[in-house]
């Protein structure tokens, strides 16, 4: 995008996306910012764009922005949605997108358990990133989970996510589903401000960045 | 699916599709028969058939069929699919089984197009095979032609297809929509029986096998 960008206002652009997401983590809707100098109208950059970028990027939209909007800074709220198939075998177009996990889950457990996860906590539990220095606090406004056509769905809804939070959380209520662990387990496991304590990581394959809301 | 079967059955097995699909092309729901001496439950077929094959590859049912039952020579109608993104730019987790062609069509000269294409035809100008020996007279049944959300969908049911006959039907029907070709071009196209006078055979991307009817 950068090298599109430069190519096409002759300005060295810097993108800021809203976040970095893991290696094979999909994103919907990411949300990027730049500034450029040049008057360029939002519909020919994005043309442009879509036209030397590769088939696995496509721009969805451009808007003019406030000149101090940041698109990691200004983020207010982040969804991302983690798809595990459950069934005898994951659907062969969406394997890409989808784990597949062949089991049998308590979808009831599992909101039980996703709801002692809601407000602000410190998920320093959740996060595999050991020796950070910065805040692990952050605030999760909803966790929705559905099971519909051996799809099991979880959509996370927070002001910020941790490094890898989403998929130790879906790891985590995912063991809740199947029974190793308990819907009662979680409020310890958060207390214990230690990784060891919560569920497994479960792969990027089935994590999608949904949208971002500023 | 041969190799595990025998190493289920501890007998050789061979498959019969419903037919072969070209390089490249998907297939929703391929059938395929074998017969087997070993008396086997379906579903624990299906189970260790999923269990052994990769994710590209899955068995939605298996059903017991009569003795002589042959996936392709008892196969009655197929219906093929071809999705072609006309937008600026073809969905990214689409990008697979969905060809992408920013272009504006005329639907209503497509599906005029489409209706001399209906019944039985020596669809010889359609194949790319040149020296076939083999019949090729078929019949279509229906032509279902959809724009929505910028994805145009070709639904093509027949008693049979020639080779590469859905893609370059559907490279045919496309240039009638951009206005390359006129819907009134078909039928003389068709009584040439010269596969120079056809349209383009579109990438094997876009196209799916979607259902065999016995």
């Amino acid at each position: 995008l950068e090298t599109a960008l430069r190519s096409l206002s002759g300005e060295a652009v810097e993108i800021n996306a809203s976040g970095r997401t893991d290696a094979g983590v999909h994103a919907m809707a990411q949300c990027a910012s730049f500034h450029l100098e040049t008057e360029l109208d939002c519909e020919l950059i994005k043309a442009r764009l879509n036209e030397v970028t590769g088939r696995d990027i496509r721009i969805l939209s451009i808007e003019r922005a406030e000149p101090r909007f940041h698109a990691r800074l200004n983020a207010k709220r982040k969804t991302y949605v983690y798809r595990i198939a459950v069934g005898d075998k994951a659907d062969v177009f969406e394997r890409r997108f989808v784990y597949g996990y062949p089991c049998r889950v308590d979808i009831q457990a599992m909101k039980t358990a996703a709801s002692f996860l809601l407000g602000e906590h410190d998920f320093k539990a959740f996060c595999s990133n050991k020796r950070t220095k910065k805040s692990t606090v952050r605030t999760i406004y909803g966790i929705d989970i559905t099971l519909e056509n051996d799809t099991l769905t979880m959509r996370f809804t927070g002001n910020g996510f941790l490094y890898n939070m989403v998929r130790i959380l879906s790891g985590t209520l995912l063991q809740v589903g199947t029974g190793e662990l308990k819907a009662s387990d979680i409020t310890a496991i958060l207390g214990s401000m230690d990784r060891k304590n919560a569920g497994v990581t479960l792969p990027s394959t089935g994590l999608m960045l949904e949208s971002v809301e500023y």
